[in-house]
């Protein structure tokens, strides 16, 4: 049997760790990769073959891959998929990283070749993007979830052995509650975090901080490319959250103002939730 | 000169740490402590003097010290500052633990010995509490607040000193800036980890959790016997911090719910203002 040909569009920290990985695992795989020349530059020995995106031998190497992993930024993930599945050979599969799924799994269902199409979203990243923080560890022990509705068995457990053989533990999920979920862990709580961090510093209370504020914010900023994206797709279920959480602290800050004992009993009820939703997550 | 005589009054976290601190650092001081029995009897090897507190030779104990602190939690603090500055003999300096200051502080200048009165804040804590957890290093490069308004000269030096020797940098503040700084970036993001926390089980969103939300939620929850005087203390400056918080919140929170593009913008901005906080913090 053939060697298996993988083409990643796009080489930053997903699709570069995806690359090294592969190598640093020794699998027996053909690796392409789609990404502007700098980058490929930096990522040659990584590579077997390469082409610019949007090139003629870019179309040539998607229509020749067994597998096509789509690990661009969210925007060009969307825009990709149906050009992508119409180049695709017969028997081949495309999987995805965005980190949004709803709009992803719409696009693939609409093409009439979407039964070979499996979404994915790795749970993994770092504060840094760009194939220089690519790290063949990256994965190692991570989630990774797919979006399996509407592909066929073969492509289902293609994409599955491909996750596993990264080091990742694929899980599955429906796109409807992975974006709703990924609204209220991670979209919403990042904008907490850097509203607290804004307000930390409009107040001039940075000084003030400690190691637990610096947890707590940890992830606020981020690179506007990838964040934008994310805020457009997935508006609704993170104005749901924000809705959800607004509501809680507005709840607690009535309390406070009215009186001790009403903020008190409040502010612990808040803490044994924590606790409850700790011990049981 | 005679030994340096320090009675630390509250063997937990703080005050265990101190006793340790003092050891490791090899003072040449008495070390006595106040607490109950069996707290006690677990760190017997690092102290000179010992009593339950209340007793006859507790008292003795807080009045043959040249330095007393209060290390207790929040509310035994504030009720013990008076009986302490009763007892302390001519010379003697009490210092104080407590994470809010306003009370603290005017409870000493309520009192006529008010000037032998230093309040002080470490900013060294762990998730779990108790002489079991308390550590030599807990202090060291970490900012030691110091309240100095109406203590003297003296009072000062040897408080400063004190901290200086357990490894912490002394730094000066005031006591209503110092409490409300603290809503600001400790115990608003502490009620809100545990609302995103408790949201997120509240959502079955917990198992789309990555390592972003847990370093966000790490502080949620905590023991109720020591936010319970946090919440009463500084009620009406967290009120204010989850104030400030809901508004920046909301606003993202109608701009998403407005279109994509108000959204996305409101969303951005956001961002923009953590991360120049965070360069010119």
């Amino acid at each position: 049997m053939s060697q298996l040909r993988i083409t990643i569009v796009g080489l930053g920290l997903i699709g570069g760790s995806i690359a090294k990985a592969l190598r640093a695992k020794g699998e027996d795989v053909s690796i392409a990769a789609l990404d502007r020349e700098y980058v490929l530059e930096s990522a040659r020995s990584l590579l077997d073959e390469s082409a610019p995106v949007g090139s003629p031998k870019a179309e040539a190497l998607v229509a020749s891959a067994d597998l096509v992993v789509l690990a661009s930024p969210t925007r060009a993930i969307l825009e990709s998929i149906a050009p992508t599945l119409d180049l695709i050979r017969e028997g081949a599969v495309v999987t995805d990283t965005a980190s949004i799924k709803l709009g992803v799994a719409e696009r693939a269902a609409a093409h009439p070749r979407g039964s070979r199409f499996v979404a994915g979203h790795p749970m993994a990243g770092r504060e840094i993007g760009g194939f220089e923080a690519s790290r063949a560890e990256l994965f190692d022990g991570a989630s990774w979830f797919l979006v399996e509705e509407g592909a066929d068995a073969d492509a289902k457990e293609r994409v599955r052995a491909f996750v596993s053989t990264l080091g990742a533990k694929p899980r599955t999920t429906n796109a409807g509650e992975h974006d709703r979920a990924m609204a209220v862990v991670s979209h919403a709580p990042h904008l907490v975090a850097s509203a607290l961090l804004e307000l930390g510093a409009q107040a001039g209370a940075l000084d003030y901080a400690g190691p637990g504020f610096r947890d707590t914010t940890r992830i606020a900023g981020g690179p506007d490319n990838v964040w934008a994206d994310i805020f457009a797709e997935n508006r609704e279920y993170i104005a749901a959250a924000l809705d959800a959480l607004v509501l809680r602290l507005d709840a607690i800050k009535t309390a406070l103002k009215a009186g001790e004992s009403e903020g008190v009993r409040a502010a612990l009820d808040l803490l044994e939730g924590a606790r409850r939703a700790r011990r049981e997550g």
